[in-house]
């Protein structure tokens, strides 16, 4: 495998649904699919320590382009010897092209046919962002699965606009993919086209006769229903290549993630479990706990007394709470560390069944749980 | 050794100094000295978990009454079945009597015959402190060595304030003596008496006559100079009993420290590392570092390329300062790690000079590193 390169190997189809159990293999190592990546956007997934990522298990997280661009320099990065060194992580890092941050978080955004145009949510600067800049930031960084630039378009939105986005990002996508193949480096292709159909298959069709190493559903959870949001994933992912992984961005919650393994997609990112987590909503299998609530305020028991992570084998949920009401620090660490166990192990669950021939009996039952 | 028996052994004194090595053993364990103990304020020494704490070397910290009386409640806490549970630390606690927080927190503070009466920081509701009630509180904590109930006074202070506190103090520590005889638990007086040193030296002789398992120096660090703090610390430290255990409260820089272990003194307990690691102030045996200074932005190497902690051994100052920078939690985490190490290696430092003969000689050298 040459460097940069990432290999994709179905290990184990499922028999009843489009779900697939998968192993991805880059220069840092190799991760099994479905698998969640948690967002680690300036460098760092917010309250861990990479040792701890390791510890639950992950084999991959996600950075943030837009943000070390601004923060630290992604020049800097690369003085500094890359991102893994930098921020003391040898597995595998994807990062994302800076499209998605450009649209959700700088106050200006201009798109012209080049590239975009936006202000930087930090001091105002305008600044460039073109596919091949994109690129070009994702090597200094030293990323292990880079992410094409795409136009990321809100819902709802003119249907125009939306087919902007489609030509805009599969030819933004051909220029970023010939910057790569100098490079060497993986590189995956997104696919947008809002809630349309016809549009979702343009976008496939058009990304994919690139020829990309990989696949990502791109401009979803940008303000449609739950249900609109699943008929995308379920129509879009049907029409991708079934021996390229399939990357649904920025989804979700874990009836969200179970829904979309079975649909065929691979691998996952989101906020959801750090950002909850900070927050004081906490996943189990018996049900989220928001561990502000007064219930819990003489709660002996862990969050989830069969939960194996370090906050269940250690703290009460009166403790937590506690951390929780008075502003602990510790409180973001050991919710952090909760969520993104559940996250990992919910990913492991799924693969097992598929493996084992019962994920359609696993789905049931979760269904089951989240009611 | 009787439950909640704190025992204190000198092992070697210094030939040069006052200084002395010795190991102090309570129903949690051993801990040797001189020694410095974290401060965990409301049950969690911020940024940390207790394991970190552990793996440090840490073998006692310390809660706060005043604190944990308010939030979450220390009934609750005894409900739950003590503080070390609570926050899962199974090694050794002392507890401050909430005096010195209701002196330097509460918006109101009066003091009556029985015991003071205050507004909580928090809520503003009144609230009343008396030497029974501040054993009890301990008690229900499951704490392993407590504080009288002692009257703070901040200085500059008339004389007849400082005359005061000292005459209630050594009242009050009578008071809470004979409740935690009752109770069978370990017990420290608090010498009170300001700058003035014939205040100091009745203090310590009402204390000491009460017959106290330990003895603190406190009312110090209240507005005094560096200068008049040495001199009231070697004052009082040489008037006190030999063999008991000499506490500084509240103190402090690692000069300091070294200054006052040359004293006799043998444990201490302050914020600065744990809140100057947050605020970004680092220590070195090499000096100060004040991380977000743009000096360290392309700095490659470990905050101290001799230290072991697990800061310095697996990040670069550059990272450090874009964590704090970007205001990361993992900031809070690394600067704390990185700052409570070095603390607890310079008392270990001081301990083993103190053993092997040469303490006046490492006082030397430090003070020749802090120029």
């Amino acid at each position: 495998m040459r460097f940069g390169c990432v290999d994709f190997q179905i290990q184990k189809p499922c028999d009843n649904t489009q779900a697939r159990a998968g192993v991805i293999t880059t220069s840092h190592g190799a991760f099994l699919t479905p698998a969640f990546m948690p967002v680690g956007t300036g460098g760092t997934v917010k309250a861990m320590t990479t040792d701890e990522l390791d510890d639950i298990g992950y084999g991959c997280i996600l950075a943030n382009t837009y943000h070390l661009h601004l923060r630290p320099g992604h020049d800097l990065i690369e003085r500094l010897g890359g991102i893994h060194r930098f921020m003391n992580w040898n597995k595998s890092i994807l990062t994302d092209s800076g499209g998605y941050q450009v649209f959700s978080l700088a106050p200006l955004r201009e798109i012209i046919p080049e590239g975009v145009l936006f202000r930087s949510h930090l001091d105002g600067q305008v600044l460039k962002l073109t596919p091949r800049f994109a690129i070009d930031i994702q090597k200094s960084l030293g990323t292990d699965i880079m992410m094409q630039l795409d136009v990321c378009v809100r819902h709802p939105a003119d249907e125009s606009a939306v087919e902007e986005g489609v030509t805009l990002s599969a030819r933004w996508g051909k220029e970023c993919l010939a910057v790569a193949r100098d490079l060497d480096a993986s590189l995956f292709g997104i696919v947008q086209g809002g809630m349309k159909k016809e549009l979702r298959r343009r976008s496939v069709e058009l990304t994919v006769e690139s020829g990309f190493d990989g696949y990502a559903i791109g401009g979803l959870s940008v303000g449609e229903s739950g249900e609109l949001m699943r008929e995308m994933v379920a129509f879009t992912s049907g029409l991708m290549p079934y021996d390229k992984v399939r990357y649904l961005m920025g989804v979700g919650t874990p009836s969200e993630l179970v829904f979309a393994v079975s649909m065929g997609v691979d691998i996952f990112d989101c906020v959801l479990p750090t950002r909850n987590g900070r927050n004081g909503h906490l996943f189990t299998w018996k049900g989220d706990i928001r561990i502000k609530q007064s219930r819990y305020r003489e709660d002996k028991d862990p969050l989830d007394p069969d939960c194996g992570c370090y906050t269940c084998r250690n703290y009460s949920r009166a403790y937590l709470r506690h951390l929780f009401v008075t502003g602990e620090i510790l409180s973001s660490r050991l919710n952090t560390i909760h969520n993104l166990f559940f996250y990992h192990e919910l990913m492991k669950t799924m693969r097992e069944a598929i493996i084992n021939g019962n994920f359609h009996l696993f789905m049931k039952q979760f269904s089951i749980l989240k009611r």
